[in-house]
């Protein structure tokens, strides 16, 4: 019989998140710890056991974990490794589904962050009863999570689903974190968002709030401030960057035809300075078949809790 | 227990052509009649029911059919309804799927004739034993079927995988048949391998063995027989195609990463003409996580039996 908890691990560069979720999707209990603290990777898990078993024993779930999922960048979920760790302290491949599983005695299941927010969007928020729909994570990078036939689409080698780098702009593109240029996640990420910014303003002559930032430290929460004193010049930035994010989604369509799109992380919070455009934009530039009939929606996962919830959700997979 | 046969039926707007399969995928019989020739789909029907039962009668097959599957352009698996008529002769939508079943008395499964060359391809050729692969068709348009887990993506709708229309050029790209402009099928398809050459004339001033046909009456087959005579303009056309197609199949794998692309159709005919810069277009384009892990690969299946045996294949869906 499946025990009634499961643990969700959110893995990022500078942070690693982490609960107890029972089979209702509630949080018991939640902490975090400092992923890049220990050079040595056995360290790090070290410390993790540390900091779960607390909270295992605070909350008398000791024994009772069916399985921990863990997000966790450029991972595969048929391997369990860490393949590329541009944003990690070591080297890599990592065999983290291993080691945690080892630690722990305690299956251990990974994918990458977009996915496990997939999941858990299915599981417990705005995607719950669709069989088809593609999860997009709009944060410091774009990430995406895609659902077909109420699977999970991990490709052959398990990292499929990285719409962040489709190409968008295939001339004089901006360079991405990737090393190529003119992928979506150069334009319509947090970043991306900073970056047209700072391009606008260099390259427009007309006043705007955000000439009172210097230039380097605009963050596309500061061109959110500034749009919602309806600041000309960013609420263009917000449309810029919807555009395209409008255009990207018609293209993702053809793909799979999804019943929705689901949009979460940092750049929704500004709502329709966002939304507006990309709905315009996709409905430009959609193809005839597909008019009309895909969703353009919001997460409905709580930011605080919808990593860890996702990852969770991995956690009822695993085998006694 | 299954019935020894199915029926493969591949309309096209000019022809259509079907044949009795067998379940080792041999083509027993087949034959065509024109699709444009009756003004009322019923009168379509009844001079198909009349040509197959001949063929089944022939071949002692009639009561022996266990399915009929279609290949149709712009229909849904989900509804068996052709949706849009671009190319046939009669108003859309026509419930082709039940129209079939009620002449036949045997179970009708209709689906693109990119989507029904997957199956075909998974289930005779090529994809055998594949669980994630991306068919392309590259005829006079371009189509594609895609394979995830095992399982067709049909979309939450029954029309995903239009990767022809994915937008490659956004900035003064060519009109698509679709009204769109930049659209994959502009470029890489028959036609679009034309338009390239009729481009390439105009702008260009050097010889070429293509300046002997008259400008409007060039196809990809005259490009194709000067290329072969070394005709540098014309290998030049192969691989502006080629180029555009790779930079779209690298796209295409951060979707689904799959294990294989497929490539089919009648471009595919020129060879290495074409798939040399297809694969070093991809090896340019394709993201770090799934560098040399895909393979671009040609179909195996039979020219003049491919699209018959394609959808015969989903003849062994149907139910008794």
């Amino acid at each position: 019989m499946a025990k009634p908890y499961v643990i969700g691990i959110d893995m990022g560069g500078t942070n690693t998140a982490f609960g107890l979720v029972d089979a209702r999707g509630n949080v018991i209990a939640s902490s975090s710890i400092k992923t890049a603290k220990h050079s040595d990777i056995n360290d790090y898990i070290d410390e993790l056991y540390e900091a779960i078993t607390r909270i295992l024993e605070e909350n008398n779930a000791v024994g009772k974990v069916q399985g921990i999922g863990i997000g966790a960048p450029n991972s595969s979920y048929y391997t369990g490794m860490i393949e590329d760790t541009a944003n990690l302290p070591w080297p890599c491949p990592i065999p983290l589904a291993q080691l945690i599983t080892d630690k722990f005695g305690i299956q251990c299941i990974v994918t990458n962050d977009a996915n496990a927010a997939a999941i858990g969007e299915m599981t417990y928020g705005a995607a719950r009863g669709m069989k088809d729909f593609i999860m997009i994570t709009l944060g410091t990078g774009v990430g995406s999570g895609i659902v077909v036939n109420g699977q999970m689409v991990y490709g052959h080698d398990g990292f499929a689903g990285e719409l962040g780098h489709v190409i968008m702009k295939r001339t004089n593109g901006r360079m991405c974190g990737c090393g190529r240029c003119g992928c979506l996640e150069a334009y319509c990420s947090a970043n991306g968002v900073a970056r047209t910014a700072r391009e606008f303003l260099e390259i427009r002559k007309e006043d705007s709030l955000l000439r009172s930032i210097p230039i380097d430290e605009i963050t596309s929460k500061d061109v959110y401030d500034c749009a919602i004193q309806d600041d000309a010049l960013a609420k263009e930035i917000f449309e810029y960057t919807g555009n395209i994010l409008g255009e990207a989604l018609a293209d993702f369509c053809t793909f799979s035809s999804p019943e929705a799109f689901i949009l979460f992380g940092g750049l929704t919070k500004s709502g329709e300075l966002i939304m507006k455009p990309v709905r315009e934009s996709y409905d430009r530039n959609i193809l005839r078949n597909f008019k009309g009939k895909t969703k353009i929606i919001l997460s409905e996962m709580k930011d605080a809790d919808a990593a860890i919830l996702g990852a969770s959700a991995l956690g009822w997979e695993a085998k006694d």
